[in-house]
């Protein structure tokens, strides 16, 4: 089957070594859904934005980096206006594809190209399932949620916590988190860009997972980051500090503004697409400032609310288009694209299915690399379900098998569909996520790893974590 | 946004006077799934099946048309072989786009290019909705799900009974279930091909219903027929008669073989398209060879079967590839494409939703003109649910939307997933139907049509109807 021209290498060239087929390879070209000249008007608006607004940077290292470079700082405002030669320039240097490595080498995971990586829903303050239902989430719901990520293959990596464990202190929290990610999983997780600490503490956690020198490790991208801009046009302290500590270590980040259309941006798709791209070119400009050459997604997360309810909507047709969208603006600088499987569905029925199917529709028509939130998204993000997430995983199975080529077997599905042990979708659901667990079993780790990274954290723990006046 | 360089003409050039912009278009192009070679070598072995193997064509009168175009016989055998230079020369002349005539101009359908037209369900054998259960269909209920039919502006026209209204006699339900369609609808509708006399009753009663002549009819296609081969390789006395009667009136044949890999065809994807080409290609030969450029649909209705339970797969991998294979044989032979909006589930669930939107993704990406069983169909056909209709209306709505352009703004949708009167998706589709019903207003009808329309069938019932010894 045709590749999509933008690699003219073979497909085998381009797979790295260690790297197993386990990642579904787009075979269909994406698709344009605006012309060449309008894609040009909101390069150039955001432009424009950045050259004449300008972007409110509110950390003051980051401010210092950017006028260093050639921005242009606002005496007495956190405001900086950025030169559209400097943002161009600086963006021009991000990777157009790159891997990231896992501990256990066959679970590296490669982004750009016609590569898909999916990831486990993040960041849901909610958990739910059908015999508990809905609650704040707990590191056990954490653990529980970490190991179904590990247990199926369709899934390559976690892109956020599941749900937070809210059971644990902030201070200490992404301790015990990335731990947790270490020991349960042999794929690849992210660290929070809460503080510049937590930064630094994922990056020497994962340091310490595989068993590398730091060297190996600024050459090995490991760990992500996702960076939300606060739309409109600013990026608070912590986001910034995320940025440039993943970008000074070579780590990788996921620039990804919220601007959602009659929200925190304008009303129409295009100017709440040229938000979007004002602030992921800022944001990417700023990394590539740090480190020329250091890993970026270009994120889209563009969509409008519902203007009754004023909630935003998944699924529909204005997502699908600023999905796509996003994708041609990604393409243009030649970065690797962050969408997402969603839906605005409070319950695992014909809403959930349909919307995350366009969802996914458009994440594969929209060229993206990296489809975050891929298994367990509900409720516009308020929760992740355990029976979504078995349902999510059969969703992205016949994905994987659409795009299964010739030579590769289409893979074996969990069978949602096919299961004969009861008519009821979201019990057959439950079972398989019950059954999954029970036969989870956690992937090897060397005894002295483990050992190195129990005393890693309990010398953070006792100089007290973090601060969390954040 | 991109045409699909099908069609070199701009679009307004291509809108045939009285087509209002009811019908999607397609923007993007049609994807290969497989290469030239792959495609060619699917096409070549079923002219080679044709010639060698050939097909049993139960009808005389169609294997004495077919003899005379050069087509070779068997002696005491239906066998029929096909020279592939006789198939070809045939197929050459079906026309690539056409336009289809309602009693209401602004209801005309055109087929082919990059437009696509959605019909309600069709054929199956028993309804159900949330209230009264699942049950075999009946007159009353056949109107209801024409009326709502008629509701939905998404829903362009009837590809077949949307149940089977088994209270009417065999022998005159084509007349009382056409004289409902036409009284109940101004949009196009089918005629059944159970014998030639049913065909002919059709062409009459639409003619009357559009209150042309005949030389007008046959200027203006304006009724269709479901040609279904009888796989593996064999094509049926009523079928046959259905392809002579039509063609000869340039009334519209859509040859849809049915071919499920691993049950009537070669348990391999190839294999059955294979089978699904050559029954394809005879049927619209000898269409063609009746009448040159009558108007002909090739259809597509390619799966696999579950080989645990046997049942046909729907909205699976292999589902949505032979849709797109089936998409791109069409195209080679430039004719109108059919496919269809399935599922395997039993319940408006998550799973009849995701499995509908992976159908219809292949619908879209595979070039399809006429999707068949656009709205209703559940259980692999054998029922026509009335919240499946309503949520297929949403899902409908959801693909115009993605496929409207600059100029044409987003559609209103049915609003299933905005409503707020209850949590309930299943019961918010049976608040909408039965909304949409009592709202209901049938299309006005010149008195002096329906008049005559009533004597036509008052006369063909004091006939005795048709024979129903088929």
């Amino acid at each position: 089957m045709p590749g999509t021209g933008a690699d003219e290498t073979s497909r085998s060239d381009r797979v790295p070594a260690g790297i197993t087929d386990m990642q579904p390879r787009r075979w269909m070209p994406p698709q344009d859904a605006i012309s060449a000249d309008e894609l040009e008007a909101i390069h150039l608006a955001s432009l424009q934005v950045l050259e004449e607004i300008g972007l409110d940077v509110l950390d003051a290292e980051a401010r210092a980096i950017l006028v260093a470079a050639g921005a242009e700082a606002s005496a007495g405002t956190p405001r900086i206006r950025f030169d559209r030669g400097l943002v161009l320039d600086a963006v021009r240097h991000a990777p157009a594809t790159f891997t990231m490595h896992a501990r256990n080498p066959a679970r590296h995971v490669r982004f750009g190209g016609d590569w898909l990586a999916f990831a486990v829903m993040g960041s849901a303050p909610n958990c739910s399932d059908l015999e508990r239902g809905r609650r704040p989430g707990t590191r056990a719901d954490f653990q529980d949620l970490v190991r179904l990520g590990q247990a199926f293959d369709v899934l390559h990596l976690s892109g956020g916590y599941p749900v937070e464990p809210i059971d644990l202190h902030p201070r200490i929290r992404h301790l015990d988190a990335t731990a947790d990610f270490i020991r349960l999983t042999d794929k690849v997780f992210p660290v929070y860009s809460l503080g510049a600490e937590r930064n630094r503490d994922g990056i020497e956690m994962v340091r310490i997972a595989r068993g590398i020198d730091t060297a190996t490790l600024e050459r090995e991208p490991s760990i992500m980051t996702i960076i939300n801009s606060s739309s409109p046009l600013r990026l608070d302290a912590p986001m910034a500090q995320g940025i440039i500590e993943m970008a000074r270590h070579n780590q990788v980040v996921v620039m990804t503004p919220f601007t959602l259309a009659g929200a925190m941006a304008p009303v129409t798709l295009a100017g709440a697409l040229v938000e979007q791209n004002a602030e992921a070119l800022a944001g990417i400009a700023l990394a590539q400032i740090v480190r020329p050459g250091a890993p970026v997604m270009y994120g889209g997360f563009t969509s409008n609310v519902d203007m009754k309810s004023g909630a935003p909507a998944f699924g529909t047709p204005e997502y699908m288009k600023a999905t796509l969208i996003g994708g041609q603006l990604a393409r243009r600088y030649a970065i690797p694209y962050r969408s997402s499987n969603t839906c605005a569905a409070n319950a695992v029925d014909a809403q959930a299915a349909y919307e995350s199917v366009f969802s996914l529709w458009s994440v594969v028509m929209g060229g993206a690399s990296f489809v975050k939130h891929a298994a367990g998204w509900m409720e516009g993000g308020l929760t992740c379900s355990f029976e979504k997430l078995v349902l999510d995983v059969e969703l992205l199975e016949i994905v994987a098998g659409l795009l299964a080529t010739g030579g590769t077997p289409t893979p074996p599905r969990v069978g949602l569909a096919a299961r004969t042990d009861g008519p009821d979708l979201v019990r057959r659901a439950q079972r398989i996520w019950k059954e999954t667990l029970a036969a989870y079993q956690p992937p090897p780790l060397d005894p002295a790893i483990a050992e190195e990274l129990d005393a890693f954290i309990a010398r953070r723990k006792e100089a007290g974590g973090v601060r969390t006046d954040y």
